[in-house]
């Protein structure tokens, strides 16, 4: 078993790899309005892979005996799938089309994972300089000032967020609008931001009252978000009402409050 | 007919309108965080009222003889219906559940239409602190900086935005989830925002490809978005196809390249 630091270590730590990580972001986001499409591609890849290098490494040079899972190089750093082993979880540029576009809703999201629990969150707008944090146990923070989420108790004047995905099978997008279409009748109104971790510190900082989506990209969208949502007060779940499993690339998340009506109205099967 | 003054006049008058307005809007956003749900719909209200008495006595100070449009207090303000007089057409706070929920795409939206057309557009979001402005015939801004549409010309490659509305009886909610089904096997992906005239920001400086939506409050929405769309380069139509009607509560913006097929793809009856 790797050694265990000190948890407000590992989250300096983090918060270091995930601002330098967003330094390469901003100057890659500014950069976009000047790029013609077919270098589009190339600007958010390389950006992409320049991130998780430094996150990777920077952590590495910290904690050499911890577990890597990352989005695009999991290979190259070793990690395969979640152990008791505290692991870090990274996405080192989560909102990949709002990056192309200049939509300012992009991410780093960095979370640690301890006998297979998310225990630290940190998740980073570098385009709006906005950093969520938590430790589990000792609350969630928005810029270092504590956030909690919001105490709506009614469904029908609840915000919510979900995402259009990435699957365009006829199956998956028909159940998707579907679900979209039931809700509607059942909630004030809808966001979509197109990013998972941020729609996550949405609900955590009371911005958004409830947020769900099915198959996002892996663990990596989730793993610091969960911690970051708890520790403000709210609940992380399967859509089926069910304990979350982080591996599944299925989340819900809301205030306590709203969590059953939610699981309710969602009827997503176990 | 009303006396003409000069468009660069008009702009700085409407402009530092807003920026006080935004004042208003800003420390409102800040207190939604510690007012309990039943103050919140008070705040948002007064907030409404308090920028549209500041927008409206502002620019009745400097133009007495214009005309004036609003959602809230039409009446008021003596405005019944957009005519050939030089008419300012205000929303004065934009987004309002996301003023509710603190979600921070609010904004002031200041139209100014001469002849019944969209002349001038000053769109500002205090909480992100972008002041989007806009004279005919002398291109469009973010800050003071020169923007323009997208270059993309694939819709499959295009970022869409639209609303889910605030109409939730079945035909129009079916129809609305209909058209966003079928335009998902068409286009890369989908946001919402909450706020119209943001959105239409959007399609100007190229963070967003193509917006639509129906059935939103009024011309207030659009007015100066319109503009805005205009001279950074975009095209403001009738879902349709036809030209906007900007009293009929129905838009579509993209950049040229994209509203052919657009038009096609949304399949809105004339």
């Amino acid at each position: 078993m790797a050694q265990i630091g000190s948890m407000e270590e590992f989250l300096a730590v983090a918060v270091d790899a995930a601002k330098n990580a967003g330094q390469i972001i901003r100057s890659g986001f500014n950069k976009t309005k000047n790029v013609e499409h077919k270098g589009l591609v190339d600007l958010v890849t390389e950006t992409d892979k320049a991130c998780e290098d430094l996150i990777f490494n920077f952590l590495k040079l910290h904690y050499a005996d911890h577990k890597f899972i990352g989005e695009e190089t999991t290979a190259a750093y070793g990690a395969t799938e979640l152990t008791d082993e505290p692991t870090w979880i990274v996405d080192p540029l989560d909102g990949t089309t709002n990056f192309v576009h200049g939509f300012p809703f992009v991410c780093v999201s960095i979370g640690l994972t301890i006998r297979r629990i998310p225990t630290i969150g940190v998740i980073y707008n570098p385009i709006m300089d906005e950093l969520f944090t938590a430790i589990s146990g000792k609350g969630a923070f928005l810029n270092g000032k504590p956030i909690k989420v919001s105490s709506q108790s009614e469904l029908l004047k609840s915000l919510l967020a979900t995402e259009a995905g990435t699957k365009r099978d006829k199956s998956t997008l028909d159940a998707s609008t579907n679900r979209i279409n039931s809700l509607l009748f059942k909630v004030r109104s809808l966001r979509m931001t197109g990013s998972c971790a941020l729609n996550l510190c949405g609900v955590a900082c009371g911005r958004l009252d409830i947020f769900y989506e099915l198959g996002f990209g892996g663990p990596w969208d989730i793993a610091a978000g969960a911690v970051i949502v708890n520790e403000a007060g709210g609940v992380v779940f399967d859509p089926s009402g069910k304990d979350l499993d982080i591996t599944s690339q299925r989340i819900a998340a809301s205030n306590p409050l709203l969590k059953d009506a939610f699981v309710e109205a969602l009827q997503v099967s176990k």
